[in-house]
């Protein structure tokens, strides 16, 4: 059997691992930085990763704080992995760092640490580099400000191709993307844009004025992020200025950024309609994963003794026809299902901005028709099963009417509840798919044993 | 009340909306044309999608082919809707604006197409472009071939920058993305990337050579397109190169239709989460939402008949202590919920690829662990409380009990199904969140009424 590529790049990548460790542990310097300095930086933060803390500590004295930095831009971990990692680290080394990275990061950073552990780094780093990092700490979490980057290109207008390219190739080590040229004019406002593909098919002596593009596509400062995302991914844009409401260009976002951006907010999507608060990721210790999960299992614990206690008040219906108990799941798991897949709709539709005002009382309507066709469906399945089953018409027909009229409110229930949510401004995938189930349940049982005791007389 | 950003542009959009389609309907084409060719692709597209048919008609006629290949290529709609819309225009119309098209856009609309309407549409087009999309349209759907494109640039690594520039300025109005170059050797084997910042900083006399990398990254043709977001996502790459086993690079594929992948990819594990097969949009009429969801409804309904015919064979034990069924909706609520969070760890690990092989039996390890934490703390919190409700000792024992062993099962239950389907290459996602809380539905009542049955003495 040939090996998929993907398996000879783990080998070789397996080999390069050792090779790595082996330097390191023997201290050959020129072999080690010969090899890893010529690794992404990527692969460099996955071995960084992996290495226990005491070769780390060597890693440091191996590598200068840029080429550090390079390393720390593109290391993806969790949040609360960043702050035992620079404790490992020097003060004199870390705040270097910090100040080679690109702002945006180095601010991702910084907002895991204590205040007063922040403050100290910026009190050992380049002015320059503190004051960049201080304005970017200002913006909430979530909004564009807090991933912008402010290295950018912004030029006058009033300048020709052969001196903005002049410009550029000044900048360029500095900037996170030189494709986008912003054109700003005396009061730094944001006034066009262009690329450099259009810089570069164009004629040297060309104004700037007569290449840009005037219609600047950008993204206020306080807009949430995924939103943020959403325009990129809508217009295909590799970067998106920020302004603030007079228009000032603050800086950038890239889309590096947003792709992550746009993985966390799926995986958030995901965890909470699993009613995971927060991810959980593969790595976690059972103590740290059951930490995450306790809050919501113990909330639904006392929603389902809810319920249970619900059904006691219909101890005596019970008694009387205990087959009842029998289709209790099958309701109440119909009332899941069915609410959890209108959720899931009403949750998604508002993420991806399909759900704009006018569509909302559609929606609703939509549900409502669809809960009655799967309803009338599988009510007369139900209906037909539990008659041939039991021999009983009227048990049929009360499970059938049940099924019916559930799968009509739960699906309602799935649809209306994360839009109520997001009018009332909370996150509406917080209505997880446990939450709506465990609520369709209540509802689903009421309904039920409601009609049992109403029928009784039939029943019996 | 100050308006945000975003409905102040939605305000401007709209006015700008009703005077065009006001300059359609008086046949205006000046202003008509003045105004719409002014607008993002993606902005031409939302208005496209929004007027009716007979002014969509008169739009073909005021705008060329080559104009409407990039609204096309910014059109957001469903698979299904690109078949009625091509319909509209004029064959030979239609098959210019696909040849005018990149052919990676070309390809997934024609993929949409019956085979002889493509055949068709082919033989009208240029011979070039016909070639072209044909090569791509072998390429099974979902990998990395079929999202490429072969509009790149690549060059040979024996010239100088300057001579490089040159080829870049020549072909930058037709490649899909001109910041990287690749290099190739004289059989077209990819053997360096340099980007277009390199090229640009660089003396104009300074060998492709000595400033191209030699570590190239890139993909399989055959790669799944998830596997291919996911380097891209990692590697912060704005293209990636695609080769075939040999290393002929075939084409790249660009961050923007990685975008789109990511999205896709994402809503379509959360819809598979909440079991609505296929992504169900909140634009579907209820017939349609219907046929989507009825599929999994119905099926849970039988996995529903089967739970509920195992609660039948208790009926004995039911007719005895009625109370016994209380508890029911309780016990395989928590099966479902914590079956649907370990559940989404695991298939979120399978996705994000955190799960390689040394991982697995840890996840199982570390869901086992989980298990009983919470499953101990769930199981005395409903000890204490039936015990205090009901004051019956046996039956919190029971109840208290079951809620353990039951989260035990139903937690590995929930990490074991996903990975056993990735082994047998099914996609995990399959094994949805109403799959997972209607098989723990019938595990926790095996336990609640196999415990109660064996300590039937106690209870009466």
């Amino acid at each position: 059997m040939s090996e998929t590529k993907e398996e000879k790049e783990r080998e070789r990548e397996m080999i390069n691992e050792e090779l790595l460790i082996q330097a390191l542990e023997e201290e050959n310097l020129d072999l080690f930085r010969e090899e890893f300095t010529a690794l992404h930086s990527y692969d460099q933060g996955k071995f960084f990763m992996k290495i226990g803390d005491h070769l780390r500590i060597r890693l440091y004295h191996y590598l200068s704080p840029e080429e550090m930095a390079e390393l720390f831009e593109g290391l993806d971990i969790e949040e609360d992995e960043y702050q035992p990692i620079l404790a490992e680290m020097n003060p004199s080394y870390a705040a270097e760092m910090l100040s080679e990275m690109y702002a945006d990061d180095a601010v991702d950073v910084l907002n895991e640490l204590d205040k007063d552990q922040v403050a100290s780094y910026l009190t050992i780093m380049d002015d320059d580099s503190a004051k960049e990092i201080k304005e970017l700490l200002h913006y909430e979490e979530y909004t564009a400000g807090s991933i912008m980057t402010t290295e950018f290109i912004a030029i006058s207008a009033n300048q020709t191709v052969r001196s903005a390219m002049y410009i550029l190739k000044n900048e360029a080590p500095n900037a996170e993307t030189i494709y986008y040229i912003y054109v700003i004019d005396e009061d730094k406002r944001l006034v066009g844009v262009m690329s450099l593909r259009d810089l570069i098919i164009s004629d040297d002596d060309t104004m700037i004025s007569e290449i840009m593009s005037d219609r600047v596509m950008s993204v206020s400062v306080g807009d949430d992020q995924e939103a943020v995302a959403r325009k990129m991914k809508d217009y295909d844009f590799l970067a998106v200025p920020v302004v603030d409401f007079q228009d000032h260009l603050l800086g950038i976002i890239t889309v590096d950024d947003i792709m992550d951006v746009m993985d966390k907010e799926a995986s958030d999507d995901y965890s909470k309609l699993a009613g995971v608060a927060d991810m959980d990721t593969v790595d976690r210790n059972p103590f740290n994963a059951a930490k995450k999960r306790l809050p919501w299992l113990i909330a639904l614990l006392f929603l389902g003794m809810f319920t249970a206690s619900l059904i006691g008040r219909f101890e005596e219906t019970l008694d009387k026809v205990a087959i009842l108990a029998v289709f209790i799941p099958l309701i109440a798991g119909m009332a899941g299902n069915t609410g959890t897949q209108a959720l899931a709709v009403a949750v998604r539709g508002i993420a991806t901005g399909d759900l704009e005002h006018e569509n909302k009382w559609k929606l609703i309507a939509r549900e409502a028709g669809t809960g009655l066709i799967t309803g009338s469906i599988c009510g007369v399945v139900v209906m037909v099963i539990v008659y041939v089953w039991q021999g009983s018409f009227f048990l049929g027909i009360l499970v059938g009417f049940s099924i019916l009229v559930t799968l009509i409110v739960a699906t309602l229930a799935g649809a209306l509840i994360p839009l109520l949510m997001h009018k009332l401004h909370v996150d509406p995938a917080v209505a997880s798919g446990p939450f709506i189930t465990t609520i369709n349940d209540i509802i689903s049982i009421l309904i039920y044993f409601g009609m049992a005791t109403l029928f009784m007389s039939y029943l019996i």
